[in-house]
């Protein structure tokens, strides 16, 4: 396409919101006038399908549940008047809530102000956060967030040795929609189990966030928590960040999350034009259905040319992968759907992989994400006339014009600066394209029946761990493992039991190995 | 295959290095006997290479270099009693230089001792740093490391300004093989004026990492820095871990160097063997190649179950695909090559993304790395007989079985502990890896054209933006963006004009945008 050509391209897709300030381009992705009147009549659909959602529609039939995140930040939308109402009553009870941690009136038992918040919660309940605290908490919040994401005990160890100090004036928030989520249910009990060892009264640091009525709520309830607050069924948590989920680590931290929300119901607003070159959501679907060949064929890569947005990839990872990888459509069939995201920030990564996505395996597009405002205050010149965002402006033009001479193609969404209103219009922007998307590859996008499967098969390794301590202490004489296996009803897993035992006796848990590490079948298992 | 087979299978596989305490584990890989034979003759040739590579051979043709991060950790082996000689006196001025800095017999100009690093670097200046003091560094290292990886204006800001009370006690080490990188020049430049604004001395507080005679160099030498520790010619940025790129900041934050050199000799004897069965770098490559078909067809996932691995995989972007992902091979065909990377860490992303592992599109495989050894001190029970890194384990088996039996194929690396000799073998294992695989599919892993088409493509921008500037500054009378172009020799390049106004006007630079932003053809620019 000769650079006239072009130009009119750039223009005739961009697709600007005047309210916003925001940008999005997708005129380097090589699509055709034949390619969206094909399209068409699948947006339609999926506008159809996306309005049912928002007016109450069970969307997620086989958990039998509505779909209503963009009612957070719209309550008026909420099917039923207690719906809006506990909407707007949670946002106010985090408000003040939030407001009296941070003027004292809520304070830990031996000092007049919480410093710090830890905040244990893994999967939707951390990446919206911590996405959230990188870009947008000032440099010297009110309080300072940390997290507890996985059940590494090493992990949990850095952390809380490193806060070791400032534990007695820690806000600690659990949040688990079910309660159940043991990375979550872990951690919470090492932290309060280190609360007792240092003589603090947990419960009076302690706040959760989950449904009424789940174990950890009971929990919260009995033991006398300082607060809870509510996570909804018909808030999925890769869609939780503008709920309780994300919305009180980012007040506590001073982020306006009115702004947030504001900036979300916007952008809600912006997505729901029917019109496919009006709607942004639409377009950034258009363009994946077009890169990947509505079936996920090139990877996603996302690269906000800012600091600030680094962790926006991971968090898109969940909200794009966990939607839209299903193995089967919504009529049953075989389809391996999704979207591969990655990515960190540019332009740190022209000097990691961009070798390989200007040159190499053409197995992706790019989506650059261009902030105008480089910083608060002016620039020095680093060179005459240039300064450091000038470079940072150059060299994303040049990748995207270097890629794009390539045969390789990208969507560019630029903002004007990296606020609160655009965090949440970002946010809202995502979680509409995916469930376009969705729809226009017919998955359901608000279930995650995976997960569920690597769960059982954890719990039926800690079972057989279970058999196997038990098996091992009634009888001490050293076995092959073959022989323990069969006597814990597993022999058709030796690999397993081979995994647990080396894992135990790592870990001074009584268990011991004699023979050739390298060769499992030379060992004997026993306890010491 | 049925589990005894399984179970045969992965016995026949399992590599197991005594010393390290390393497992590999290729069993899940679903190659046979014939692919095997096959590889066989490829790796005869790759191996003789690798050899040859190891003697001194120019394996960087178009570059002239030879290719020597293997002798940093075994002098011995360098090609040359000078490069010898340099090698081990470098790491004996890095320890002294470190221990003057810790004795506080080097100190700031204002205070008995140094207590943060600043590093400011981007690439392999920055990636193998962050990895090893994520992974190494102490809770409460005797310097906290700080980093300057990019040239985001708001993102220095917000580095420098945490770091505020602390910029008189902290060292600045600029990382720049020619000192050239703009972003790394932008870096210094930047903190050096901010040093001047607080009255301080930038010298007294700056050390170089660079290759003698580079401009960076200059430099250092001409305003009297603290010291300047060597980049060498035959060390690329992705490989310059373990030299003083990564060994200073390393060993300022108190990690054990010389262990991280001593895992790192271990690994390459190992991976030295000549045979497939014996290597374990060569059993990954073969992994690799059996995923991809030898074309990268599939992406490599990368999971550490342990926190402090986070940023393995961001390490291993860089490593993996700018080494591999390259449009020509040595013989001129056009290949497009490349291996693509991404993942966090376990059981985390479980959480986020391994749903569409476990049922969505099947394009990639897994690198498991599980860690034996949970935490230093005991656990707590969260269950009957069950720990926190029970749960670890148990969800990494989980996931593995879950992932296979839905056919998609796994690798798992086991290590005792996350340790500096570990975490020394496991930069020379891939570095390994990364070498023999490119050997295999015939390209040259050890430059990075596509990088320099970046940064030339940037520098053209720049060159607009001084031509715009002067045609705006000239005549004050706004103007369309394409009589804009058109004076600045531009008038191919409409898109590229717009682009620079955008951020220009966005940054106070006195440049003015009149008009409807929707629509770039209607816009009138001039300066304020």
């Amino acid at each position: 396409m000769d650079p006239t050509e072009l130009w009119q391209r750039y223009q005739a897709w961009l697709y600007y919101h005047e309210g916003l300030g925001l940008y999005l381009d997708i005129s380097r992705m090589r699509f055709d006038e034949a390619f969206v009147a094909q399209m068409q009549p699948k947006f339609a659909q999926a506008f159809q399908a996306m309005a049912d959602l928002e007016g109450g529609a069970i969307a997620n039939p086989d958990e039998n549940r509505m779909v209503g995140h963009y009612w957070l930040r719209t309550p008026e939308l909420a099917p039923t008047p207690e719906m809006q109402t506990e909407i707007t009553t949670t946002l106010d009870a985090i408000d003040a809530f939030v407001a009296k941690v941070h003027r004292g009136e809520i304070q830990p038992p031996n000092a007049p102000k919480f410093t710090d918040v830890l905040s244990i919660g893994i999967g939707g309940s951390a990446l919206g956060p911590q996405f959230v605290s990188e870009a947008l908490a000032p440099d010297f919040p009110p309080l300072t967030l940390h997290f507890l994401d996985n059940t590494d005990p090493a992990g949990f160890d850095r952390v809380l040795n490193r806060l070791k100090d400032r534990l007695s004036t820690t806000l600690v928030i659990t949040i688990s929609k079910s309660g159940g989520t043991p990375e979550t249910r872990n951690g919470m009990l090492e932290v309060q189990h280190l609360y007792q060892t240092l003589g603090l009264n947990f419960a009076k640091h302690a706040i959760a966030i989950t449904t009424g009525g789940s174990k950890l709520d009971q929990v919260a309830q009995s033991e006398g928590w300082l607060a809870t607050f509510p996570m909804y069924d018909w808030v999925g948590g890769r869609t939780s960040e503008l709920s309780a989920v994300g919305l009180l680590p980012a007040a506590l931290q001073g982020v306006d999350i009115r702004a947030m929300l504001k900036g979300a119901n916007i952008m809600d607003s912006a997505t729901r034009q029917a019109e496919l070159k009006n709607n942004p959501a639409a377009l950034l679907a258009l363009a994946w259905y077009f890169a990947g060949n509505g079936k996920g064929e090139k990877d996603m890569v996302v690269l906000p040319y800012k600091d600030s947005l680094l962790l926006f990839s991971r968090y898109l990872q969940q909200l794009v992968m966990e939607s839209l990888g299903k193995q089967y459509d919504l009529d049953g069939n075989l389809v391996c759907q999704g979207l591969a995201v990655y990515g960190n920030k540019g332009t740190t990564d022209q000097h990691a992989y961009v070798q390989q996505l200007r040159e190499g395996v053409p197995n992706f597009f790019i989506t650059f994400i261009e902030v105008l405002k480089d910083r608060r205050q002016g620039s020095i010149e680093v060179e005459p006339n240039v300064t450091s965002g000038d470079y940072l402006c150059g060299l994303l033009q040049g990748t995207r014009k270097a890629i794009y001479d390539n045969d390789r193609d990208s969507i560019t969404v630029t903002v004007p600066e990296v606020t609160a209103e655009i965090v949440g219009a970002l946010i809202a922007l995502y979680e509409r394209a995916v469930g376009l998307y969705g729809f226009l590859v017919n998955v359901n996008s608000y279930h995650q029946p995976g997960v569920e499967a690597g769960k059982k098969a954890a719990a039926e390794v800690l079972e057989l761990q279970r058999a196997l301590l038990t098996v091992l202490s009634q009888d001490k004489t050293p076995m092959p493992l073959m022989d323990l296996a069969i006597r814990a009803n597993a022999a058709n897993d030796v690999e397993t039991v081979y995994k647990i035992v080396r894992h135990l006796a790592a870990n001074d848990r009584g268990v011991k190995l004699q023979g050739d590490l390298a060769r499992p079948n030379s060992l004997l298992v026993s306890m010491a």
